[in-house]
């Protein structure tokens, strides 16, 4: 071979920056592209949402992550480009972007997921999500602005329509949201308003399903609504909405909510890249792979993450970090047998267990055959969380963080950021509708 | 009296923040209003700025502040109102909000300051600010944003300008700003873009003055210009800019200086709300007061912080947080005063020294008639804003931040965050137009 071959990756999730950082030392020239500079590190963003740590605490720079693998004497090692890829043209293979077109000998498709609406009218306008950073930082500002609209409204039932938070989704996300919420409301907030009646609030979770967590064993999705119902969580199962308006959501059986926060984490497709249309697609729009997680017809070409439909004893990955994580090992491994003339080998997930985190120190967790409820698989959560979060100092502000929310019940990262548009737009033009009789308040 | 008097203040800057405070216990119903839900340490804004620390590391939720001073039983206590003020009418004694009129007794006017152009073109267009939160976050993806795209930029012409960061104004901030970005470059940037050529960067500090920090004896203001030398930086002393560009700074003296960022810190203006037009102001829109810190005509309404010119020993305050701070107290202490039917007394500001840090382990001083230099300063000036920051979280989180910082010579909130819209478009649109030939680096 005359020069070393050239690997493109593109989405620096989990998947992506693993692929990017096994292949490190491969001899190979890679790309890592990202719209971003930052890696974010998902399963902390309903922290950042919650005002539990501050954004910078869920990212960490690429370039950082990268420091060690980059190109010295040769052009062999890791490089790092922010920029929008506009398509792919597998047939040339040519990755199309902003600043050009860059050629590869291997693609890596790790583009993750983006939401998925579910043919509900409305929730594209009135719905706030948790994918990514900037949805987080939008949540955590609306939620702090309904509080603070609360506490100046006279009108009881406005009141209460401002202070009605509604999850939707029973997967780990919406019951991570509806106990950190409650930890949040119950915490710092009732102290920050003490003159406001936080009886009013309800966190309602909607779910579509029978039971919450349906992936994991359904005692542990029953211990989970217990729980929630514990701590103040409605949880409506078999509950489909039907439609979401700014100040109201409609259920499918004709029940109306008032309420202006919608937090939408029900579904979530692959985010595929223009030029991968032709691809054969599995659910939630997830591109078909071999065993090898190459792509049919494109050996030169990986799909691994949420970008794609990965099936283990039959049935297909759930899409949380570990198996990307492993996946992008894979490909790693798998691209540079085929550098030295060999063939792929099978992935292989191994899985050393699930963890899902309800917050008031309660969690669920499945390792092996056996199931955790209640205090240990909480401060499982947290320190597989820690451990798996890059570099000591994030590790040691993380735990700070941790210990002072848990220990003093305390957040201190309550900015209502300005600056931030996106959806929270709508919200903001509702909450500055205030009463016009503030005054009799204050009077 | 029948009713506890009514205080509006409206900023929650150090001055009303300190004021509202310094009521909490005074039997007054004491409203302080802010258009943002914290309180911004302006101080540590350059940190936030360089990617030192986190920008909620250098703001504090204004409810948290307040929770001792909560109203309880009665109504006298102090609460928060986040809104805009519309106008102000001094005569029927009435604060216009979006929420709608409030009414006062007494009102207390500590709106700060905005930036002052100068009447140059083009910096309210292409500037970058540092006088707020949004401001340093808008700032740190600009500075991320320039090495991003030099770290693919093939013309070196074209490199030099994306590297070349030109700051205006020679006081504290402008100093801390430069000598910040220089640690910021020579640190972390270093090790991320190693395959930038990095002698290619210029920091560039223009003041319009015979020399830096004016405020301060000129022994401390040569040792301060020498020692930006020493670690890199470009000092202009007489530099007065004459027009800005997206791509350029023109100066009064016909030089032209290719860059994309230029930091503005050359001057503050009174930020003054609408219904005050009739007072009489000083030098930078500032309102003169009696030495009551009363309003002239007005002996129920106060103006203070940088809202005021206010005079000690003929000479106007610099602007600074120790002054606003100890002014916050004269206040509250006036109007207690003026509750029991007593006269308000002069304010009397205690100068306890001035400290500005450069940067790169050196600041300057003057503790009463001692100046100080180098490394005592630097430490100072660290220690003394540990202090001031309230709360035991916040300075801890600080100091760790700070450790990692100076230790490791590292830094890890390098987030280019997105949905900031603000004056950082115009770049941002620029920074896209990268070359088209980025293949050819690739290649």
């Amino acid at each position: 071979m005359q020069h070393s071959p050239k690997v493109i990756i593109v989405g620096a999730g989990f998947a992506g920056l693993q692929a990017a950082q096994s292949l490190g030392r491969s001899g190979a020239e890679v790309l890592l592209i990202d719209q971003h500079n930052y890696h974010t590190f998902v399963p902390l963003l309903y922290q950042v949402a919650t005002a539990q740590i501050e954004p910078g605490q869920a990212t960490l720079p690429i370039r950082t992550l990268l420091r060690r693998f980059a190109p010295r004497s040769s052009r062999a090692g890791v490089r790092f480009l922010r920029t929008t890829v506009q398509r792919v043209d597998l047939k040339n293979r040519i990755v199309e972007t902003e600043g050009g077109p860059l050629p590869y000998d291997y693609l890596v498709l790790a583009t993750g997921s983006k939401p998925q609406f579910l043919g509900v009218s409305g929730v594209a306008q009135h719905g706030l999500l948790l994918g990514s950073l900037e949805d987080a930082i939008v949540l955590r500002s609306h939620i702090l602005k309904q509080f603070e609209a609360a506490a100046w409204e006279p009108d009881p039932q406005r009141r209460q329509q401002l202070l009605t938070f509604t999850i939707v989704g029973g997967g780990a996300t919406g019951i991570e949201v509806a106990g950190a919420l409650t930890e949040l409301i119950r915490g710092p907030l009732k102290r920050d308003y003490s003159t406001l009646d936080l009886r009013q609030v309800q966190i309602i979770l909607l779910h579509a399903g029978d039971r919450l967590l349906a992936e994991l064993p359904s005692s542990l999705g029953d211990y989970t609504r217990k729980r929630l119902r514990q701590i103040g969580v409605e949880v409506y199962l078999q509950a489909r909405v039907n439609r979401v308006t700014e100040d109201t959501v409609y259920l499918t059986n004709g029940q109306k909510i008032p309420t202006e926060t919608v937090i939408w984490t029900a579904g979530l497709d692959a985010n595929l890249l223009a030029g991968t249309e032709h691809l054969p697609t599995a659910t939630r729009n997830r591109v078909f792979v071999r065993p090898t997680l190459q792509v049919p017809g494109y050996p030169e070409v990986y799909a691994i993450g949420d970008t794609a439909h990965i099936e283990q004893q039959g049935k297909p990955l759930a899409g949380v970090a570990p198996e990307a994580l492993q996946a992008g090992v894979t490909v790693a491994r798998n691209i540079q047998r085929q550098m030295r003339g060999r063939d792929p080998q099978p992935f292989q997930y191994f899985n050393k267990g699930r963890l899902a985190i309800i917050g008031c120190f309660s969690g669920v967790g499945k390792v092996g055959p056996v199931l955790l409820t209640g205090f240990l698989p909480w401060l499982m959560w947290l320190t597989v969380h820690l451990v798996y979060l890059p570099g000591f100092r994030n590790r040691l502000l993380l735990l700070i963080s941790w210990l002072h929310a848990y220990f003093f019940n305390d957040r201190s990262v309550r900015l209502i950021q300005p600056g931030f548009s996106s959806m929270g737009a709508s919200f903001q033009a509702s909450a500055s509708q205030d009463p016009p009789d503030r005054k009799q308040n204050f009077s």
